[in-house]
Formats: structure tokens, sequence, C-alpha cells
């Protein structure tokens, strides 16, 4: 049985992580045949936004409490995390990934990555381990790890972006997973298209039996 | 085409709507090829609580505005919900929903029902429409409905509780279906039993599967 580290930061995708990818990447994981440990930064999420209204909310929350509720409180702090206990790291998306694991949403190609987030993409990287990305979080990956293959759906402006960043996109449709084999790293688009539930959860589904695939 | 009406309540199991249950529901609809509407009351939620230390927390939230992190702001008042316009009618569960919906949670088998949620369980039930529910949101259909066939898994207070309210509890094992075709009411125990994430699926994709055959 294969370890998955799962990352989330909140729950909710306008201030956290999108609800729907990451339950169905833990689905996806559970239906391959294999074992979960989600982790979050124990610190407090970059806003709160209201997600009827789209506004953002005067309140404070955490990203591990918050995240727990995805995990029903199955959940570890960010820090303890291990990259000699898993074999592979995913990363589910959400605007709010790109605003609290690294700043894609606030500051486009000069955004900046927590520091945990680019130690432990780093140290997977450099172990030869798989590291999985949904929706917006590929984008996270070509900034830690520059050099690579993803795919964030067919956006051109974001996809402009991924090639300043030195990555290489790969234009895909809803479902697919673009494997970069060399570099371990696989992703595919999601919410970053058009999707119906089902879409997602064939995505994760893909995603996840790609990594097995190559493992 | 059918029309699928959810009822939810806030976004955790602890406060609000089961997350997986609520997300799986969904899928289940869509993975049948039938379309959904989401609802919740547009009020306070009974209480707030960290789903990492599982303690109450000094905060407001609002059942609707919560809920429209799993639906993904595609969410509408509860007030809005008509029994025309729907095929049937779901609740899935959560703690949460047995502390909002219907006061189970606090009260026990003394518990009430909010107004507005007793009168579409009824208005359904008035048309022959079918009304399923995950988990422990069986008990606020055999609240309502009194004499009625319902599962809530093996737990014995549970299923005592259920008589005394005036319905027949049938034991189930995991994604088992219990449907009362005289009264259109469906029902699976998903959380009441130990769960992995796949069950849930497949207990969600099951409840909406039996609906739609007696349809």
């Amino acid at each position: 049985m294969k370890k998955f580290a799962v990352i989330l930061c909140g729950c909710g995708h306008l201030d956290g992580s999108e609800i729907h990818e990451s339950t169905m990447t833990l689905l996806a994981i559970d239906k391959h045949g294999h074992s979960y440990t989600v982790f979050a930064p124990d610190e407090e999420q970059y806003d709160v936004i209201n997600h009827l209204t789209k506004e953002p909310m005067d309140e404070k929350r955490n990203m591990l409490v918050e995240a727990a509720r995805i995990a029903r409180g199955e959940i570890s702090p960010l820090s303890d995390f291990n990259p000699d206990k898993f074999d592979a790291l995913i990363f589910p998306g959400g605007f709010g990934a790109a605003k609290n694991l690294f700043t894609y949403a606030q500051k486009g190609v000069k955004m900046q990555v927590r520091d945990d987030i680019n130690a432990i993409i780093k140290q997977m990287h450099q172990k030869g381990k798989p590291i999985g990305a949904l929706c917006i979080s590929p984008v996270l990956l070509a900034k830690v790890l520059q050099d690579i293959v993803i795919t964030v759906g067919t956006d051109p402006a974001t996809a402009a972006d991924v090639q300043k960043l030195g990555a290489r996109h790969i234009n895909t449709q809803q479902t697919e997973v673009i494997a970069d084999k060399q570099n371990m790293v696989f992703s595919t688009p999601c919410y970053m298209l058009p999707a119906r539930l089902s879409d997602i959860e064939e995505s994760a589904y893909n995603l996840i039996g790609t990594i097995l695939e190559n493992l």
C-alpha cells in the first residue's frame, strides 16, 4: 500500500482548498486501494470570503482548523510532514490555495511560496518521488521546480505565466493528465475548465492512477 | 432528467452538513445523469465547532453562507424551495444536521424540527415524491412522518429512539439502502457506521439509484 500526503489550506475554493477537488483526491486514493494523510499549515488564512456573495468577511480563520472540516479531524500540521514517510505528495486546487500556499492570486508571476511548502516540494523532488497537482496548483510546482511540464487546462494567460516561470505548458481538456515522468510531476486541470462534479471525480482518479503507474 | 433538491445547513460534520456525504450526494445525482439544486436555511448555525479540537468556538456562522462552500456558491435560500419544481428531496447527514435542521443532537426524542424543514418534508410526502436521507438524517424523517421504515445502521440507542418516534428501524451494513416504497422514503447509514470515503460514495450512489428506480 502506497502512502499519499495531501496538502490542504482551509475549506472552500475562494479562500482555502477546493472542497470537491480535495474530497475527490481522497476518494481516488481510497478507490485505488492506497492510504492518505492530510496536512495543512497551522496558520491564519490569507482572507475569509463569503462564498455566497464572493465578498470578503471581517473574520480570521486558521488553515489547519478549517481544513479539518474536509478531513473530519484526521489531519496533521504541515510541520509534522516527513518526506521519508510518504510515496507521493498531492496538492488539490482552489483559488484559496493560490492565496495561502503561494501568492499567485495576489501577485501573479511575482508570487512567493511558503517556506514550508517550498521545502517539501524540493525534498520530494530530490528523492524522485511523484508530486501531483490539480487545478491552479500546478503553477506552484512550476514556480518551485521551474523546468517541468504541466497543464492548467487551456487558459492562455495562465499558460503564458507558466512559460514565464520557466516551465512548459500543455493544453488539456477536462479529465486529462499531463505526466512529466522525468520530473515525476503530474497535473490535471479540474476547475480551471468548466466542470461537472463527475469530471472532478474522474480527473482525480486519473491523476492518482497515473502516479501509481509510475511509482 | 429528474430534478433533485439537496438540503444543506453549513459545512462540516460537527456543526453543519457532513462534507463527504454532501459532495457524494451531488456526485451521485450527476453520475446518474440528473440535476441538483442545493438549498440551505439563511439563518445562524446552532454553534461553531473547531473540527481539529472538537471544542466550541466563540463565533457565529450562517448555514447558507457556509453551505455555499460545498456548493461553490450555487445555492439558494431554503425559502425559495418549491415542491412542484422537484422530483425528489435529499438530506445528507452530519451531527450538525441534527443540531440545525432538527434538534436530536441536543434533545433526543424530544427534538424539535425547523418549521420550514417540517413543511417541505410534508409537502413532498403528500405529493408522493421520494425523500432520501443519509447518516443521522433519517431520524428527521421518522420525527416528521412517524409511521415509516428507515435505517441508521446498527446503533441500538438510535434505533430505539426511531421506534419511540413511531417509525420502524431496520439494521443495515455499510452501503445498504432501505426503501420504504409505500412512503417513498429511502435511507442509508453512511457515517453512522465505520466508513471509508469509498463507502460514502457507494452509499450515495445506491441511494440515488434506488430512488430513481422508484420514480
